[in-house]
């Protein structure tokens, strides 16, 4: 059943015959938020999801381990079929309370999450909206909603406004979907201009803020909070697997009726529930963000001495200032060969190739981490401008924007 | 937006008019494998997919405390995009080497398993066989696929013979898919009748053996093993959150080119992967099954027990002795009335009305744990019998059938 996949094979030679497996890496061991050992030599972590380095802290480690001898290692079922432990219905009033909202639900994945928020929300009679650049959760729970898809132009209210009024004849209920910070290329939504345009529609608003909560906004509740637009936006889904350094994901809403959904989204009813140790050190995550906002103000300082140094080597990073920075590249090759330097240079970097960029157009994502030290981002800036020159950027680049 | 669920808040209304809301039990506290208290009130848990009773083995929980320790809470990444810790490269060697298989993937729950992997394998221009009682995640993973659908009724090879030659004509790949132990009744598939069928119409052949891993077959592989027809199963899919005794998920195969799965399967590549804690847990899972087949014997016994307490008692559970055995109810009422009793006195099983029950017919389904005492399964059984009796279900039942 896989000859298929003959293209795929044929492209995953050419780009291993440029060095290590992009796709295949294998760490040794993890050391920190920061560091790793992989074919026994350390590296720093320069592309994970890790924003806030809460994986390592303390507090959320001995949470989790402490659940782990309380409660076993699983739940073994569905909440719907087999029941709920406590701790899901603490962490979902702990996120509801720490979101502003009415009602929380808890998912498997934030991939789960997504999924089930599209198919439980949207049938067939709606229409989704989604931002061409969307994370392929998105498209997938639209598709399995099984609902009308009408994408618009990537962060461009306007070209939202117009689509909204060619759809306002139809049946069905219409619902934005927009990520806080986009995974790739770290830019944000404009989400004033997105609410405007929903407002005067009518339509529903749903952002993902995945990659923002914890990150952006005075409390850390995302771009809906720094963009001061929470009223306007009507569903909250998000992710237990970046800032808070977990695995898992979350509706949050103040719709009446929320906890039908839990009766109607598949990817909620038929999925295990997440073990007590991974609720456990969630909702302890949830607490450092309360009480350590130094910590994403580290987080800030840290992101602008990136920027700022990649911007003095001449190398530009896109117009948001976001723990998320791509390089982008001119080709493949160059993009496979950039990333094989970096990591034998002892900085790991995520490769960003294919249909899953924006665009299409290749390009060396890095992400920038709380617990990263400023001798760790200065090296990662000097040798990223480094291989860089190596590779003939600082020629090329102009000519390829 | 939920508007749509009118229906659906009114049929929640009815069930929790006849007592305690089946679908939103919240545990106090989980206080082994086989008891937990709710609402203050000590229970036994007759109603999980815990079948060794694993999430409290001390070998399971020392391995995913000490994982928190050394490698964190979480990876914050997809393995495709972010890289892999050496303990997921090091489960699916494990798992592979269990299942007697050259290559394993693990997703991040055993509901992605079933969406990545028929996602992964079929495309639009294939058919997918599924048994017409197959869990919703393989509905949802055949939707996913774009494949074109064939349900067949259920365990019965001969109805699958005749609609694979419907199709014989017909281009595209053809993938039978059956799970070993159907979950809401606990029947096995007739798995040599159907291997039959598949070897003699030229098809592919994926069983599920989520609830039947660790559970069938001299080592625990499952109903293929014990079945002796491994050699016909081209792919074998389960979950780490049944005998496990954690989260997440797995595909097998022998398959050529196996691994450009992992950058085909949009479930694989798009969702973060499991926590240290999990994968170590999992890991010593196996070992344990590898090395304390006496669990399994013990599984058995109080398996024996329950379903000789039962037919002792004039209840049916069905053609198989499983650990899954179902009573199953006259009418919806019943049902919930039986259900909310059994709670009472301190028993709690799963109540399943609605879609998702084979033929619509409501049933209280019990799981048997190799953790269960005698006692605990003696007193099930006259508990049980006691308010079947009071139902009048010995008057009705064979009215009923």
């Amino acid at each position: 059943m896989l000859a298929k996949y003959r293209e795929l094979r044929n492209a995953r030679a050419g780009v291993m015959q440029l060095g290590q497996d992009p796709f295949g890496v294998v760490f040794d061991r993890i050391l920190s938020a920061t560091e790793a050992t992989l074919d026994g030599n350390r590296v720093v972590l320069l592309g994970t999801n890790n924003y806030l380095g809460l994986t390592f802290d303390q507090s959320c480690m001995d949470a989790a381990a402490r659940a782990v001898r309380e409660e076993g290692t699983g739940t073994t079922g569905s909440r719907i079929a087999n029941g709920s432990y406590g701790g899901h219905a603490a962490l979902e009033a702990r996120l509801a309370g720490f979101l502003k909202r009415r009602h929380a639900m808890v998912f498997s994945t934030g991939y789960q999450a997504n999924l089930g928020a599209l198919a439980g929300l949207a049938g067939p009679q709606d229409h989704l909206l989604l931002d061409a650049d969307s994370h392929a959760s998105i498209y997938d729970g639209a598709r399995m909603a099984g609902a009308q898809v009408t994408r618009f132009r990537h962060n461009d209210p306007e070209d939202l406004r117009r689509r909204l009024r060619h759809l306002a004849d139809q049946p069905g209920e219409k619902l934005v979907v927009v990520e806080g910070v986009y995974s790739m290329l770290g830019d944000v939504a404009p989400l004033r201009d997105i609410a405007a345009v929903k407002r005067e529609a009518g339509a529903w608003l749903m952002v993902d803020e995945a990659h923002s909560l914890g990150v952006l906004g005075e409390a850390g509740r995302g771009l809906a909070e720094a963009h001061g637009v929470e009223p306007d936006v009507d569903y909250v889904v998000g992710t237990f697997s970046k800032s808070l350094g977990a695995v898992g994901g979350f509706l949050a809403s103040d719709a009446e009726d929320f906890d039908l959904l839990r009766l109607a989204s598949r990817p909620y009813m038929f999925t295990a529930s997440l073990p007590p140790s991974v609720i456990a050190s969630v909702t302890q995550a949830i607490t450092v963000l309360e009480t350590q906002p130094l910590l994403r103000g580290r987080l800030h300082r840290n992101v602008a001495r990136f920027h700022a140094g990649l911007a003095a080597a001449g190398l530009s990073t896109g117009p948001s200032a976001s723990p998320v920075a791509s390089i982008r590249c001119p080709d493949q090759g160059t993009a496979i060969v950039f990333w094989n330097r970096l990591l034998a240079a002892g900085i790991y970097v995520n490769l960003a190739i294919g249909s899953a960029t924006p665009g299409g157009k290749p390009l060396l994502r890095t992400s920038i981490c709380a617990e990263h030290t400023p001798e760790q981002i200065d090296h990662a800036v000097v040798t990223i401008r480094e291989i860089a020159a190596s590779l003939g950027f600082f020629q090329t680049v102009d000519a390829a924007e």
